[in-house]
């Protein structure tokens, strides 16, 4: 088998015998946030084993956490050892086929990510776009294409963290359950910051990340799978592509009625799921209602102070604003990274510049988790002010 | 957009309210080790961004120390935000085609478990076992089936930790590099604890998880593609069907020659990013082949121990015995499971019993990172002592 003794052809790199040292930020881009500090305990207890009993008791709390979170009785709810990728990914690759038609709300990235994945799955994309940069869409857009295309599914953000817009999820279900479309939210930017009612507003598939408002590391995301999502599943012609995201293959690992007992699935992320729960139980601590009011305060002391300083938001219409990320048009003479990096730089403050169709046109400020209150919004806003004066961008 | 006023159908559950407690236990199963202290520590350092600078650099570090971990100049290499699973199902996924032919080594649960993603990619596995529980292949029916088959690629576990059999990587590499056949190592349970020379072997492809040999928690996995692999890659005619494992998307995050430069993916898993740094920092201290060396002394000490004690190991060839997860013949009287679960019981100590062909038949005594030592054998030997006494399971 070789011998120990055998020469090494690549040497060990010098850099990593010194221990990691990491600067601490303020993280107040589109995520992740910084960690509460119950979440930040959690991740260094000791290991348990991936079937353990007590590992098995915290994967029940996950679950029992998710469903308040999403406000659904779904069965079909767990978590993954992934990103927030990994749960649209999960999702779509369990619910679409080759050939099915799945209507995509595009209104910044998240919609071509999901166009992306579609197509690998060789489904149909179809898009809807408000037509205006900063908006949602409207009942009249979405009725349009809902019946010239009668998709099986619809793919909607719910918090477009690229333009800072957040969707009607109210208004996108219940037309699509009239026309008996599965519809899929990401809620990666908002859960937890807007309200959010999957069995009442009729949801047929969820996910959500780890990494904002839940204020937990990147690197796990929750999922849930409705009744007709499920049932969507278990009519496929074709077998799920991935081993790893199978519904059934989870559903076993979490011990759901039906596809039971808990069996070995993969091993699970111990520490980041010890995160998690932590995590969910900090919103469980406040209160879900109380969270989402935290962040909607925060957001609109921001907004009054953007509008002190002269700054207009990109989503002009209020009930379109995303209260996790807020997107500020940047002034025409201001080059928003030259600020960004002096935040960055001198106040280790992250503030992001845009992305995708608002890259070079705004900043993007979050406020998620442990970040969600008035003295980050003060700490930020001074820190900008000064930024702008620095780099010679106020006209103020 | 809803109103946080209105009423929760589903309330927040009880427990999550309290703060997680963890008892400490001593894991010696097939996996996940207990934590280096090193890694520990890193895991509750403040978070980054995931396009930070100072990830980058982490990064980078990744890339350079998972090079030195595989004994590889592969450009293709780094990390993944997913399981050892991940691992597997990111190399299948890049390179299984639709009407691909795979030879799966099969000696124990993992080539199993390659043959169900195999056929979920529409390629067409084929099997080859060496026809006796604990043995690894021979070089004759290798050729066989490679010969009758011509397959254009083979997987193969270095490691078995189902039933504690290496493979011979070096032979099993040279043969199908005649048939021109890209080999698939999986190194999940051994890497670190036995020799592999990527370049020095020709694999074309390999993979590994975080919570073995490198003592980090599970949730985090290596991959390196080689030349011939990544061809093999770039000429396919369908698309990957995942978005999250396809090569070009992680060559672009990973800022790889030809795909950079460093542009968006995913948001890393920023927490365990920085633990497996530390994890790979810690073999890099004490040096690959002393990290080897140290793994093959510590399972060697256990063989003489329960030789000692009456026992015997279910892989009976030395050649073929995987020093970090030794399988031990439960005596035909004693109830396997009767035995670990006293041990986890009153020692809080993890043995396990059997998975999949082992099953009912074998403990499995796991001796990885921070536990590949002769300390831990001596403990683990006596605890077993008394178990093997206290459940009536003693003739010895």
């Amino acid at each position: 088998m070789g011998d120990a003794k055998d020469l090494l052809c690549v040497d060990a790199p010098l850099s990593l015998k010194r221990r990691l040292i990491v600067p601490k930020k303020l993280l107040c881009g589109p995520g992740p946030t910084n960690m509460h500090s119950r979440v930040r305990d959690a991740l260094s207890l000791p290991l348990l084993g991936h079937m353990h009993k007590e590992f098995a008791e915290i994967m029940d709390e996950l679950q029992a956490g998710t469903k308040y979170l999403f406000q659904t009785l779904n069965k079909m709810t767990f978590a993954l050892a992934g990103t927030g990728h990994a749960g649209m990914e999960c999702c779509l690759t369990n619910l679409v086929e080759p050939g099915d038609k799945v209507c995509i709300v595009k209104s910044g990235i998240w919609g071509e990510r999901c166009g992306d994945m579609v197509t690998r799955l060789q489904g149909i994309p179809c898009f809807v776009e408000s037509g205006k940069l900063g908006n949602g869409i409207g009942i009249e857009s979405l009725e349009k294409v809902l019946l010239a295309e009668s998709p099986r599914l619809l793919y909607v953000a719910q918090g477009e963290s690229s333009t800072g817009v957040q969707e009607d999820i109210a208004m996108i279900a219940s037309a699509s359950s009239t026309h008996k479309c599965i519809v899929i939210v990401d809620t990666v930017a908002s859960l937890g910051g807007v309200p959010f009612k999957m069995d009442e507003w009729n949801v047929g598939c969820v996910f959500t990340g780890s990494q904002k408002v839940l204020g937990a590391p990147p690197g796990t995301a929750l999922v849930s799978f409705g009744a007709d999502a499920v049932q969507k599943y278990e009519r496929r012609r074709t077998p799920v592509t991935s081993y790893l995201f199978d519904l059934a293959n989870n559903a076993k690992y979490w011990n759901i009625e039906g596809f039971g007992p808990r069996g070995y699935h993969y091993t699970g992320a111990i520490s980041s799921f010890y995160a998690l729960r932590e995590a969910i139980g900090v919103v469980c601590e406040e209160g879900l209602i109380e969270t989402q009011r935290r962040h909607q305060d925060a957001a609109t002391y921001l907004y009054a102070k953007l509008k002190e300083m002269g700054l207009e938001l990109l989503v002009s219409d209020p009930k379109f604003r995303l209260p996790t990320v807020t997107t500020v048009k940047c002034p025409s003479h201001v080059n928003p990274l030259t600020v960004t990096n002096y935040l960055m730089d001198n106040f280790l403050l992250e503030v992001s510049g845009g992305l995708g169709p608002s890259k070079g046109l705004v900043w993007r400020i979050g406020l998620m988790g442990p970040n969600a209150n008035r003295d980050t919004v003060d700490c930020i806003v001074d820190h900008l002010k000064c930024a702008l004066k620095a780099t010679g961008s106020s006209h103020l």
